[in-house]
């Protein structure tokens, strides 16, 4: 999926991948971990990513793209990012599709604690796996395990809390990584679907994710299921926020995520 | 303080303002402030704000600045932009200070619903004014009526909730707008400071803000006091993850917002 080809340093040729197509495009948590691939593969990257804010500008057509990732500023233990990914109109004329920036960071140990708690799960292999068959083709790459908070089954405009909890993983099951753990926030389906049980038009505009794991707690991680929750505060007016957090096997916080979502109606 | 001289579409150059002066540099939220007014100030801008994000690359110095916000695409109700800052360094070379995307729109009518109340808190006229005197400048333009979790008058290491509760408005008092609104998510202190008790080294590296108000909704607000809530969830390794929602005198959300913060020890 991450098959970038560099043609000089932090500008790369790809082409997007069938295997994360949703309705109209690529997955867009597929797309921010694209995004930050082209940084972590960047000659001059330092440090890990602290950081990501994807903005999904306009659609990615199925076909070809380019991606610009250029480190602004270069500090001694952090590192600034801006990122664009580009693809020709049907005119020819380049287009910006998606920008990121983000914040790479040498990171030192110091005092650390966290005191959100994630919430009491039953273990993943004694929860039922969501069935995606018939489903967009980006959720057969997600074992996804829904404790609380599942897509409603009937959309008959009743009022739910807008909170979900579940396990999930890549499918097959692979080693978790920075751009695997950036498309692992956006995994949970539109807040205002759960929230009014209506199947309204819903779209990301603009994620963003905080990183809290180093590359020790990824590698102890392995290909074991997140735990994944996601809440929303406010619809209003077309826009809602969407918050999640992801916590890893032994229960502490992998990243922290927050998105603003538009919808119709 | 956001006197932007146009040079060309979305060209400006500016002076920073002691005014609103830091420790090192100006406030984060005035820099936020002035990254949107710069996109607010275009002439092809789309609609009002509904999502920014800040990162504060390296260090402002006082002095002059030029700021280039580009709409980089333009969708029918929506629009994506980026913006730097830039200054010349002591070599005249020009260096990216700060950078910022934002999304603008065209609201409309839609479902609109919000499930996060806002704490109860007695009317601002009854609460005490934190006194800034001898504090440092841009505190000065902010009347601040804390309820719950003021800074520490004691720094002795004990464990506090990272949790403040505040009243909140302009010094002197002037109508709420759009930069208005981004910088008061920015006026929280350190999240690290209250849950340790300690006063270490921290800043904000990123910050991102999601809009919900419209301009009704900021004029029915006028020059009233704003009720912030700030919060935080994991310290790690040298950043710390701040939330931030913001309500009007009503109790109506007026923006939610995020950031990663840098902090030493």
């Amino acid at each position: 999926m991450l098959a970038l080809q560099p043609r000089e340093p932090g500008v790369y040729e790809g082409h997007t991948h069938a295997g994360y197509w949703n309705m109209v495009g690529p997955y867009g948590g597929a797309t921010a971990a694209l995004m930050l691939h082209s940084i972590l593969q960047h000659p001059d990257c330092l440090g890990d990513p602290v950081a990501l804010t994807v903005n999904f500008a306009g659609p990615v057509a199925s076909g070809p793209y380019r991606i610009e990732a250029t480190p602004v500023r270069t500090n001694r233990s952090t590192q600034h990012w801006t990122v664009v990914l580009l693809q020709d109109d049907e005119n020819g004329d380049q287009q910006v599709t998606t920008t990121a920036t983000a914040v790479t960071a040498v990171r030192r140990d110091t005092f650390s604690i966290e005191d959100g708690r994630p919430p009491h799960m039953p273990d993943p292999a004694t929860c039922e796996r969501f069935d995606t068959t018939g489903a967009m083709e980006w959720l057969q790459r997600y074992d996804m395990r829904v404790v609380t908070g599942a897509i409603p089954k009937v959309w008959d405009d009743s009022a739910h809390e807008p909170v979900s909890q579940l396990w999930v993983r890549d499918n097959p099951p692979r080693a978790l990584d920075f751009p695997a753990l950036a498309a692992l926030c956006d995994v949970f389906f539109p807040r205002v679907w759960l929230r009014r049980a209506r199947r309204v038009p819903a779209g990301t505009v603009s994620i963003t994710t905080y990183f809290h794991a180093d590359r020790a707690q990824l590698a102890a991680q392995g290909d074991q299921h997140v735990l994944g929750q996601a809440d929303a505060q406010a619809f209003r007016n077309g826009f809602f926020d969407q918050s999640a957090q992801v916590w890893d096997a032994k229960g502490q916080l992998l990243a922290t995520s927050h998105q603003t979502v538009y919808y119709k109606e």
